[in-house]
């Protein structure tokens, strides 16, 4: 990826290398996302943002969507090790508070917004971003808490179907249509303690 | 409502009154939203397709997404009481029957197609249709089953959490939005069995 042909910023005679000007590309994009958002978004408004020529860009990314898709995923978290916090209650807060942070998170935000201004078809392009890099990460870690929860009796054992995973993304994404404000912690509280530990606790003990 | 200025249709002489008119003009505008959709409706086409004039249509609707909404919500079911089978599993299951029905009748469909069409700010009308005619009373449904439940003893008695009856309308949308496939029987059959059911039983017996 390096390579000493890419114009550059800073100090005469000093090329950014690849990684680096694509960074500042992708920084750019979303900063030009939250400033003037997809429909006023231009691939030169982001190169002459990231101090760098447009050819730099198109080169990378061919269509306006390649690059905005590819600016939201670098502000998403990387998928992780769910937390171990050694009880079922705490573990499923802090999880359902990181999915919460990424739906808020700048890049979470920016997705919404852009999935809102443009057309349905570009639209389906984002949503799967959200899916890829949020909420199928964010089961899969959800499917640990659960198995580990198992292991130390705080889970009953037949608690294995697919939907009781997806309780947590359902309630969280109907939740924040249906009330139309972001979700807060509170709300995360509810939904563990309303729902999740009623779920999947044992019947007796 | 009753008038006898409405132009109409059929025998020479015989004018349609005001309900009968109104009839024939919401079911014109079903036909078109099915036959050319939300961009291609007018008022003009949908007036002839009733057999009447613009005017009659201008007079009741001053607007497209008026008629339309008024259409949409004319082939909804109307609220009516849970089912009562005796058991909770056997009323969830017929209850959710029920919103299954009603999000892939005519009307459920044209609306999702309608709302998929039109921009933003007029979808949120139409969602608001979606939440008022079929979530809502949905949702006040489930609440008296687990009611009836909580009297005969299949439902625990702190089951009265408000997110409680939510989980069935957020798990309808999810899986209808993330398998991209209308949803079958044993869709709702694993809602209720996997998550409704060990949700609300009590902890002993």
């Amino acid at each position: 990826m390096a390579t000493s042909r890419n114009t550059g910023t800073g100090a005469p005679g000093v090329r950014r290398r690849g990684t680096e000007l694509e960074r500042a590309i992708l920084d750019a994009t979303l900063e030009q996302l939250g400033s003037v958002g997809w429909t006023g978004l231009t691939m030169e408004g982001v190169a002459a943002r990231a101090r760098t020529g447009k050819a730099a860009v198109y080169r990378r990314w061919p269509s306006k969507a390649d690059l905005v898709a590819d600016a939201l995923r670098s502000g998403l978290p990387t998928p992780e090790e769910p937390p171990d916090c050694g009880s079922l209650r705490e573990d499923l807060i802090q999880l359902c508070e990181r999915l919460r942070a990424a739906m808020y998170s700048s890049s979470g935000c920016a997705l919404r917004a852009v999935i809102d201004e443009c057309d349905r078809t570009e639209a389906e392009r984002f949503v799967e971003i959200i899916v890829g890099r949020v909420v199928e990460p964010g089961k899969r870690m959800i499917g640990e808490v659960v198995r580990r929860g198992i292991a130390r009796g705080e889970v009953r054992a037949d608690a294995t179907g697919d939907l009781v995973v997806d309780v947590v993304p359902a309630l969280m994404m109907y939740r924040h249509k249906v009330t139309g404000a972001p979700l807060e912690r509170s709300d995360v509280v509810g939904i563990v303690d309303q729902v999740m530990v009623p779920l999947l606790r044992p019947r007796t003990g």
